[in-house]
């Protein structure tokens, strides 16, 4: 079902023909484009609140800008919905997320629009300057704008691009869109200061106030005159250069103006145009806003899925039988379950308490739960401080993007041989998100660095029972658990828990011919395959080895003196990861065999359902019975 | 030769005999310290101008401090020597940086006293802040210190934690040793508004004269007060909650103060104990205090090497004949000359132009050099911006900083498929900076990454040449050239230039049983071990792959059709590295070979000359040849 635009919307096939239209009509138009937003998502699902939030800023940036020649780098890009629309793909927007359609983040693949390709935070400040910099290298007049929550604003990386393009004179537009939220609430002394400049109606006015008031004061006498010229001198020097965060890093700083008033918008970007050098307009905007619901409980309605664009109703589905649980909501109350028994126990979030479940922990026991922005390299190494001094953390971060923290990993946890636990949230294919979300590489990135243990469960009781072994007295060596987003297998989850051996797999069934050795919860596909298998009459081995690092090596030694046919299967790029582990042991140990590693391909994989992407990938159950059928036939020399 | 201490520093075996001090001996005992650091370093070497400028910031803190109760975090850690020798390490000392011996960095291992380890920049807010919140937890009054430079704090790290540290009510102080030097000045607009700060009477004095004046003025009329409690008001709010930078971020100033000032030092520190909650100090001091020729040129006298402490002489090694270049200025010197002809080319360092010669394009071309300060995420976003605009970046990044770049490889560049071009220098063990500073995990972190080439030059002219190819237009794919800290082997290394086929490697030897395959600098050791072998009648090929990523399919064809016994070397960990691309390639293509992987091993080594760490991880010359006659005499099943 194809979504009807607006009368203004259904116009505009390009930016070229919103220009074309009077400012007055540009208040309509974001009316229309919101309605468009909130018809679409209510049916195909979709990130929701950040797009409703930032119509206005949309709208006013492609009419004051000529884009694509003026270049738009959004930040994180998952409120860029509008942008889509926009830019000639409105047709297609139902296909927003869903497999082989459109990215549900800029991608410069998609559009020229898309300027920069995104997924992950902070990014835009840096990509925007190098952006402005080549262009004053190639003397050419482009616009150059960054648009950055304030989420976004606290990661580390936003801080290094400010500080490099405060003393660069390029032509650089940094569009705060200050909402107060992440997914979840922002957190941070930098989100203190934003709401005190917003809300403080002195500091907002002080500018003009100050020269108004010193002019009557010096009316007074000649004494105070002296007094005044002195004043005033502070007050230029202290108040007017220094008075702001950002203005301290050079950036000129305007502000802070209502998000939602399109026609303003357009009359200060008109202005901002002509201003040379780089300078920050703080818009104050609503995430969700034009939607009540949305606007009333913004965490919820940051990606809701699908709803009744009427009622509000979010629609969930119905089962019949009892579901398996998500391991992200095992993670969550098992951490509790842990924490209430051993006090040493801490956690911390870089910003996804509800996406990582952290927040049932934040909300039972607020004292020891942290979540620290987004700010995954701060995460680190705040638990390595925290190790250090004998607490046991458990660190939660997304597979993707504890990329952004691998240094800390390295530097601060590993070299140290710190007892850190990290609980690598969204391993795998992470779905709908798509390339910039898959975690494809923690395998191989974290297991060639020494003095961690890397570990992946097949089921709910396993990931209850590593958390539970990560957490008993240890002094060294960190403790990398990692799971996919999405359910289990294991309904009646709340199994009493108990210690795992380190580096000890299971064998889950005897075969014949081939073994396969799979790695966390896609062990399950292989049960599958082998279900499958079994119909043939076929009848290969299945080993679930549960640790990467170290690997259960007598397992090992069974598996290569019993097979000389082995599959590995990992939800994980095979440059490097599990397989390659597998094949190390092989020729450390002198054994022969032939091995084939099934898992994430060397290449980029856009996004899709995560069964769509593996079987893309080649590993969903039938890809490993065929594999294994394959095996079979061939000779080994 | 044991380096006798001055009479006080002779007294001090524990900062407890520090404590133990009349407040009065500090003045003289500080320049014992110093003289300490100047007579050890002059014959031993090391790092030099950051320990002499915190002398009197180390005696303060250990004399007001109840280390190692009290938790004092260096950042970065070159600057902590007077520390070292203050906490029971005096005698030890003129083993810093030596095989076996001392650290150059805190190191927990090492001392009580170093409470956290480092070498990296910009870990000691978050280090220091887990460590506060962890006492807090556990009910402990325990005083926590980070010492971080005004180079660090630009990373953004540094500014997560502020961001953290801001909004918790933790005990927690920040000295900011603002020397406005990194290794070389440092750059930013961060840098330029500490030095606003610094120099800026007006503003060392507002708080107090604002207050002063404010009096004066009420004194004049009634009108006059009226509008003074305005203007009041406004100054409260503006003035002194948000003057600065750092209060914007909750953390309360004091300072600028003189950081040579020692018994000053301890009165602000001994009044500092008592404020609670997070709080910066701004130290201003001198790299290189009280050694003249240091104070002068601050980038030399960074890590000088051995000198004549009398006159200031830099001892320089004289060679016989002629010496073949570093790496580095082969790197610095090409760049200038490709640019000098390729006008889309730019460079990006981190705030390493000297050490990676990026200095000699900055003096040369300084309209498309750039120093980002210490920024490696910004670096190399940056590039990536500018990538998309058609320039063709070299950012040279350390191996093991770009670690603190690794999302931004992915997100940015690769995922994008965005042709940047990565020169990763000090590849392989770095040598007497240890642990923290080698370029152990490259090899395997990047090759797991789609679109990315890697290679690495065996010499000088290799190095060129993939320089020369590196530049030539392509429009996808990021390119990382790898190599490592030091001299080639070519002392007419000013070749000309040729492209190099990429995933082309080449033979450098025929031989019999056992094929060598080595990847980069390194094969010069395998030549060396060939020539070894040669006078025992034992005769290897061997073959310089040049590429870990794409391989060169044809020649491993070639090597595995020929050979059943394989070596692989590397200068680099073996988990994941370039012997496991050899063995997933074997794999792949169904060979049987027995194949022994030199390189790295998993577990972290510490200091030495880089033949020293090589020789122990078993891939030095000697221990190359020795592994081929072993593998000969293995039967292969």
């Amino acid at each position: 079902m194809l979504i009807e635009p607006g009368k203004l919307l259904a116009q505009i096939d390009s930016p070229k023909d919103l220009r074309a239209m009077n400012k007055s009509q540009l208040f309509e138009l974001c009316s229309d484009l919101r309605q468009f937003i909130i018809d679409n998502v209510s049916i195909y699902g979709g990130h929701f609140g950040a797009s409703l939030g930032v119509v206005e800023l949309t709208v006013a940036m492609h009419y004051v800008f000529n884009t694509p020649y003026d270049r738009v780098v959004w930040d994180v890009g998952h409120q860029a919905y509008g942008h889509k629309i926009l830019t000639g793909r409105k047709e297609q927007f139902h296909t927003n997320r869903v497999y082989q359609g459109l990215s549900g983040f800029p991608r410069r693949a998609e559009s020229e629009y898309d300027a920069f390709g995104v997924g992950h935070s902070s990014t835009s400040i840096s990509a925007a300057l190098g952006m402005a910099i080549s262009s004053k290298l190639k003397n050419e007049d482009r616009q150059h704008i960054a648009v950055i929550g304030d989420g976004a604003m606290t990661a580390g990386l936003a801080f290094e691009g400010m500080n490099h393009a405060g003393v660069s004179d390029s032509n650089l537009l940094i569009v705060l869109n200050d909402n107060c939220m992440s997914i979840d609430p922002n957190v941070g002394a930098l989100k203190d200061y934003l709401t005190d400049i917003t809300t403080s109606h002195i500091y907002n006015k002080v500018k003009d106030d100050v020269w108004h008031l010193l002019g009557k004061i010096s009316k007074i006498g000649p004494t105070a005159q002296q007094l005044v010229s002195r004043v005033e001198h502070m007050m230029k020097s202290a108040l007017l250069s220094h008075s702001n965060l950002f203005e301290s890093l050079n950036l000129r700083y305007f502000g802070p103006v209502d998000g939602h008033d399109v026609n303003h918008l357009v009359d200060i970007m008109e202005d901002m145009k002509n201003i040379p050098g780089p300078k920050l307009l703080h818009c104050v905007t609503v995430k969700g806003k034009g939607f009540a619901p949305a606007e009333k409980d913004q965490t919820k309605w940051h990606a809701p899925g699908k709803f009744d664009k009427i009622t509000g109703e979010i629609k969930k589905k119905t089962f019949d039988a009892p579901q398996a649980p998500k391991y992200q909501v095992v993670f969550g109350e098992t951490l509790v379950e842990l924490a209430e028994k051993n006090e040493k126990i801490v956690g911390i979030t870089p910003a996804m308490p509800s996406g990582s479940s952290m927040n049932i922990m934040m909300n039972k026991i607020p004292e020891r739960a942290f979540d620290v922005g987004i700010a995954e390299q701060h995460a680190v190494t705040l638990s390595a401080g925290m190790a250090a001094e004998g607490m046991i953390p458990f660190c939660n971060i997304y597979s993707s993007f504890m990329q952004r923290a691998y240094d800390q990993v390295i530097h601060d946890v590993c070299i140290q041989n710190l007892p850190v636990n990290f609980c690598l949230d969204r391993a795998g294919f992470a779905g709908a998100d798509g390339a910039t979300h898959h975690g494809a590489y923690d395998l191989a990135y974290m297991r060639c660095i020494p003095n961690i243990i890397i570990a992946s469960p097949m089921n709910e009781a396993e990931l209850r029972n590593l958390m539970f072994t990560a957490q008993l007295p240890r002094n060294e060596g960190a403790f990398c658990i990692r799971y996919p987003r999405g359910q289990g297998i294991m309904p009646d989850w709340r199994t009493s828990m108990e210690e795992v051996g380190i580096g000890k797999g299971q064998k889950i069934q005897d075969g014949e011919e081939v073994a396969i050795l799979t790695i966390g919860h896609i062990g399950n596909y292989a049960v599958e395959a082998c279900e499958i298998l079994a119909k043939e009459g076929v009848h290969p081995a299945h080993y679930d080895m549960r640790f990467v690092k170290p690997l259960d090596e007598e397992l090992l030694h069974e598996v290569f003196s019993k097979f000389d046919k082995v599959i590995t299967v990992e939800d994980g790029c095979i440059m490097g990861g599990f397989g390659s582990a597998v094949l190390e042991f092989m020729a450390d140990h002198g054994y022969q065999a032939k091995v084939e590693r099934l898992g994430i391909p060397d290449s980029v994989i856009e996004q899709g359902e995560q069964i769509e992407l593996q079987k893309e990938a080649g590993f969903d159950p039938e890809s490993i019975a065929k594999a294994v059928t394959q095996l079979i036939g061939e000779t080994v020399v």
